[in-house]
């Protein structure tokens, strides 16, 4: 197998990560969740100065940025929890069984093991949360995974002082040599990605680099598995009747959501179907949300949102509702106020290139629907994949007793099949981070739908099932165990049961 | 978004297989388990005039046939089951929490649904278990996925009655029509593949035709899943104690085991480390096992074993303990016995690239390893993935008692990282279809190791989770609602426990 040619610094990463694997995967699921809460406690601990410097390398607010890093911790914090519950294992055990069904069977026990070194590439817009020590790190490391983080270019001081708060806790905490690597460059990524010491990667980020790296590891002399957050644009579906009982309180917590952030959230709505004359936009123009101006991540995104709005702007048949705009500092940063537009559905039909595809920054399009359209065929004509999609209904309406229910329904049939996430009378921003939680979904929104990147889930991506056939007790790993040490659950089959199989449906 | 353009017969199936996805994924589970139990009925029903045809179309023995007609039939009955369980749904539900540690959290509930169509390309070893009806089919059907299946070349009346078979059935039990297809044609096969209405694939075969498919799915404009069951060498460590303890049981195991089926599983042991001076040897020459000449599946695959079997033996230090053969019939068709070659670590390690492949056919290759050899080091050092890794240890080795019991255990640690089941003092063909087995393994022995083609969990490869915020009872998905009609497990987060996260550990 042709071996990937490192820089010797690169070498060092990776032959460190990998040697790190085995010992790494050998901790007990209490002493790695003690690690990783003290992760968690140094990170806030250190919460001043690093929201310091996130300020200045991204133009995030503080306020924002402090709740990142309690979220970050919490993170942690959930997945020490998960590690220890230990269900995440899935384990299974087939007793020896000679009765069964198609001839004697032998003791068969699963459980899920951790891959090996995985690659993380941190994202911009989320300087803790989704990076160096956010959502994909904490799951790697909960799964016992070496974990060799890219850095984001946006934030490389904060990336560097996060690391360095992690590498002193999980070594403090007596955790192995060599887990945790943090390296700058995307030149390194890719040169990382296509080492076949490492055995998955994960990424949040736009759809073209998220795909490059996808297919580089899809590509590979062994490919392997690749989590890719990319690009979304959470469309919702505002009915007549929720406008009529509740328009201002839905503008409201619309404006809040597109301008949260400056817009800079993978799960902003980013286009809104409205009924035609319901006036929902009057709503929305005589809201008193306050809509301040707000720093975007970096000259490049600015100028690229800014490029945006103007095409966007530009399209035949669409109007600016709310004008916003995007003011150029004597930095080169880009300030920007949320912009809000309407437009017909047969002009966003006629202008469906230029309009669909996500703009990353404080905006959103109202795209008014005549009456009789059918709202479930929509998502499927304009756009494939999405985290999220969401529906506001009125009373009568969410309670299912209302005329229109199974078009409402066929709508979110509709919605299910094409994102990860199916909302009502909410928000798509702000994702709790909870066991239930899924943050994904088809292409593009995700490089692989199988999975969650929020969430206890996550760890799931880390991990590969493993069989083992009449293995003496000395040598099974303890979650298979008949004395269960760790007191995880296990599921059973007893011999005979499957003297019934088929016959109990 | 590029359409492939299909011909109007595949047109037809492609199209038939979305439409159908709606209302097959809406299928109560009770209904759609009583179908599949159905089809497991019809096909047992039948089974004299398809052993009949396999025979014909594939040489393998009327017993083995039989016996996977059996197989298969139990195998859909176990997804019956599962599907009716519901465990495979993974349903979560966390409780709206108004303390939340990170502000309320709203309701979140989250399951697997169906991903849509799939394809999948049938298996030529296994005409039963893993083609029409086999495995994946169980499990795409199970998972409420409609269904298109590749037939393999080397059993296409087979695969017409069998599609027969399930198309009435399904149709018999109530399910939606346009669920289930067969079609021939490795094109075919590709051009379905690359239809952006298809969401997965399945395949089990070669690593060059798998892994062909592999970037074809991995490279479309919105890639999908594939799983594919690949090549393994499957490798066997005997210790001394053990071949002092019972090398006639050993051998006599080993030899039905690679005999069986003419050796052409996938599961075959291909290596078998024996220590150097433990005469391992003279047990197989002198073992009495029946070693009947089988014909192999097709004249391609006879030949080419037949080539393999002649570079293996011509490579240097290479020696014959079962000399074996193969025969060509007027037919064409080749009809192999079974072969057992010996070689020093050494000259293995020198005829690397001669002997190292998958010889697909009833050939073994016993490897002399000398005292001190690092046997953990070996599997890395000259393979890949495997499907299975199988040690043969005495009755104190397994006791975990003696002093080789480190060794012994790094041994098994190195499996587990490269195989998907690890056995012990057994052999790896004949894999047991029960909910914790485990079939897969890092590449090349399959594309994706997330995953396992035979057991309960395999259906989880066809479903994708999705999460609903806030839903209505109305508009959740059955499983999901506090009133659980289907009675399955609900993983509960009640409000409240997130205070604690983290101070549990």
């Amino acid at each position: 197998m042709p071996e990937t040619k490192l820089s010797p610094e690169l070498e060092a990463v990776v032959a460190a990560a990998s040697a790190a694997a085995p010992a790494f995967a050998a901790t007990e699921p209490a002493h790695r969740a003690r690690a990783i809460v003290a992760v968690a406690d140094a990170l806030e601990a250190a919460k001043p100065r690093l929201v310091e410097i996130a300020m200045r390398e991204t133009g995030l607010t503080e306020p924002r940025l402090n709740g990142e890093v309690t979220r970050t911790a919490v993170q942690l914090r959930l997945f020490a929890e998960t590690i220890v519950a230990g269900g995440y294992l899935d384990a299974r055990i087939d007793y020896a069984d000679p009765a069964f069904v198609l001839g004697p069977r032998p003791d068969v026990r699963r459980t899920l093991l951790p891959l090996g070194p995985v690659i993380n590439f941190s994202a911009s817009n989320f300087p803790f949360a989704f990076s160096v020590l956010g959502g994909d790190s904490a799951s790697i490391l909960a799964a016992g995974c070496p974990l060799i983080v890219k850095a984001h270019s946006g934030h490389p001081e904060l990336s560097n002082a996060t690391a360095e708060i992690a590498s002193t806790a999980l070594r403090e905490a007596g955790m192995p040599e060599g887990i945790f690597h943090l390296i700058h460059g995307r030149e390194a990524g890719v040169q990382v990605l296509k080492d076949p010491r490492i055995k998955a990667g994960s990424f949040t980020g736009s759809i073209n680099v998220g795909r490059l790296l996808a297919d580089i590891a899809a590509n590979r002399p062994a490919p392997i598995p690749f989590f890719g957050e990319l690009g979304s644009v959470n469309p919702v579906f505002i009915t007549a009747d929720a406008i009529a009982e509740r328009a201002d309180e839905i503008a409201s917590g619309l404006l809040t959501s597109v301008s949260g952030s400056a817009g800079q959230l993978c799960t902003k709505p980013g286009f809104i179907f409205v009924p035609e004359g319901a006036d929902f936009e009057a709503a929305v123009v005589r809201s008193e949300t306050p809509l301040p101006e707000h720093r975007l991540l970096d000259p490049r995104i600015a100028q690229s949102f800014n490029e945006r709005r103007d095409a966007i702007l530009g399209a035949a048949g669409v109007r600016a509702v709310v004008a916003g705009g995007v003011r150029f500092d004597e930095q080169g940063q880009g300030w920007a106020k949320p912009t809000i537009v309407a437009v017909s559905l047969d002009d966003f039909r006629a202008s469906h290139d230029a309009l669909v595809h996500e703009a990353f920054g404080p905006l959103t399009i109202l795209v008014e629907t005549p009456a009789g359209t059918d709202l479930a065929a929509l998502m499927p004509e304009f756009y494939e994949g999405n985290l999220t999609g969401t529906v506001h209904l009125s009373e009568a309406e969410a309670s299912g007793s209302t005329e229109n229910f199974g078009e409402l329904r066929a709508l979110v049939a509709a919605l299910a099949k094409q994102v990860g996430r199916v909302l009502f009378n909410g928000w798509s921003t702000g994702v709790a981070v909870t066991p239930a939680q899924q943050h994904g979904g088809p292409w593009p929104a995700t490089s692989n739908d199988s999975s969650t990147s929020v969430g206890t889930a996550a760890i799931t991506r880390f991990l590969r099932p493993v069989a083992f056939q009449n293995a003496p007790a000395a040598f099974l790993p303890v979650a298979l165990r008949d004395d269960n040490p760790l007191g995880v659950p296990q599921a059973i089959s007893p011999a005979g049961e499957s003297q019934n199989w088929g016959s109990l449906v």
